[in-house]
């Protein structure tokens, strides 16, 4: 069955014959029409029975292959006008949940007696499911990573800023072909890790610290995410007890997977051995997200979700505690659902260890 | 008169006595609260007469001296639903042409009778209108761009790839002190610069070759962007030719800009001089864009933009010529309309040099 097959299906078992997917990723996974619309409009039309149409504004390059009817706009056009012609008023609409309010209330405002309603689960539950060209993508990209962040552990040194050790290994990533980070290079020294998405700033680092890499990269569409904390220095008592209390909050989680685990459940065992240990407050975050062309994709890892796990789901595993003001750990790794377990993407070492 | 004061006269002008403001960039002007929500909900709900209240993940730090009530929420928590409590379903609610379906269709789930209309004019057209401050970043950012554009031009030689030079270009911004890039940085050999969005790849310079650089960065949250076309050896006779004239087209625009003229005059004025040198259908996009904090802000400089031009608006001048399969020329500007004219930001000469 194709992609396009796949999600056709998803909206059939929604009573859904329309939908509008404008999430470029999606529509490369559906199309292979590779756009960075920007603000400018750009979706697929899906329609029952007929063939799905890309509204596209002549400013950027389709293949000349492509097959689908393509509807073209310029600056001065009104594109949502193109739409509404296409759409059938008198039957409800799906649309991507990324659709900004900029098209989407135009669109209402044309068809007045319209329905929407949101369909992106149609699209994302295929994406979340990996084939074999997918996963292997996958793979090399957090084979990169591995690879970075321990060249990123010898390069680290007392005095250098984090912004410094970024650029070293967002260069790194280019060195390896990568288009780029998947997502802003994080690395927070000492107090900085107590903030989960601290931006690397001019902050020095000194004997005592911790060290936390939280570093994915891009390459060939797919995205890599993993999080690695070290200490510089011997690290006090209770943090190094902190970090092997994470890190296997980080292990029980990964050996439960196999297929049919509702997810949340993963999420409930390594919260609950953090709260055990008296530090579930500072767990303040979900245990993961999908991955996949963009850091995070659709799909939650955390007490809410109860979607069973399925072979081909990649998701990460990033327990964390947080001491506000002085201390942060996170380990995570991205996992891939096999048929029988998982498999984990990053190899490299999760313990603590001394660097710098 | 305070920027969110300023907003509130809008909506008031629009009859509207609430809306909702997602921008993280709109929520900064406003607030000062500077998150990166991601996927997360981050939204700042106006409503006359009344502090606005700021909706956020408990994920996020927010600085302690803030005086707006605070709504946290977790990843378990439904945010839409705390949003909704606080709106008033009797009244339309303003919404931010950003705010994506994920957020917006379960709202209007919510309070079914809720009337919904896009209004982030009213915090874009304050955003268009630089203070002070904000034009001395502006003007600190095209600086460093110049400065950029003038190594990346003795930087380039015959045997480099695209994405060489762009890591340099990149590089340099950092060694600059920027946060990074404003957009990917667009370096373009031959016929790649006919792409007006080309994203550099492994294309190596040679002799003959046009040498298009659309590179910008970001400063203290503040953007630049500029575009010149060079080239490598001596150009074609017609190549030059196109350059001369797309360079006259970028002059002829900037020579008329002073506080009142339509938008749409200088886009006219420049599409017109490059019709008339049979060029028309080679210049497929809209002569510029307005940016701040970041590169794409809301308005156009085209055709249908009909908005009289105001001191402290900052847009770019950008016209070009683009000969698919062949070549591509594009010269672009950042300018301030001041009190009786324009302030040119970038200062590089624009006329095309044979580098390389």
């Amino acid at each position: 069955m194709t992609r396009l097959e796949r999600v056709m299906n998803e909206l059939e078992k929604k009573d859904l014959r329309q939908m509008i997917v404008c999430d470029p990723d999606s529509i490369w996974y559906l199309t292979g029409v590779d756009v960075a619309p920007y603000e400018r409009l750009f979706a697929l039309l899906l329609q029952k029975d007929k063939e799905p149409v890309l509204f596209v504004n002549k400013l950027f390059f389709i293949p000349e292959d492509i097959t689908y009817p393509l509807v073209w706009h310029t600056d001065s056009d009104d594109p949502v006008a193109q739409i509404a012609s296409y759409v059938d008023p008198s039957r409800p609409l799906g649309i991507d949940k990324e659709w900004p309010a900029r098209f989407l209330i135009p669109l209402m405002e044309a068809l007045p007696s319209l329905q929407v309603q949101l369909s992106s689960d149609c699209v994302d539950d295929c994406r979340a499911i990996k084939d074999e060209e997918e996963k292997e993508k996958m793979r090399i990209a957090s084979r990169i990573n591995d690879l970075v962040i321990s060249r990123a552990k010898d390069y680290v040194k007392v005095g250098m800023t984090e912004k410094q050790v970024a650029a070293f290994i967002d260069n790194e990533y280019l060195k390896e072909g990568c288009e780029g980070p998947s997502f802003t290079t994080i690395v927070s020294f000492g107090a900085n890790a107590a903030d989960p998405h601290h931006e690397p700033d001019d902050t020095v680092l000194k004997e005592g610290d911790c060290i936390l890499f939280d570093i994915g990269c891009r390459k060939d569409r797919y995205c890599s995410d993993m999080t690695r904390t070290y200490f510089c220095g011997q690290p006090r008592e209770e943090y190094a007890k902190i970090h092997d209390l994470v890190r296997s909050a980080n292990e029980k989680a990964e050996a439960m997977i196999r297929p049919g685990i509702p997810i949340c459940e993963l999420d409930r065992a390594a919260r609950e051995l953090i709260r055990a240990a008296g530090y579930g407050e500072y767990f303040n975050h979900r245990l993961g997200h999908f991955i996949g062309q963009t850091d995070h994709e659709k799909g939650d890892v955390s007490e809410t979700n109860t979607t069973l796990t399925k072979p081909g789901m990649i998701f990460s595993i990033e327990p964390g505690v947080y001491l506000p003001g002085r201390f942060g750990v996170r380990v995570e790794d991205l996992v891939l659902v096999t048929e029988d377990g998982c498999e984990v993407l990053n190899k490299i070492d999760k313990h603590y260890a001394i660097i710098g």
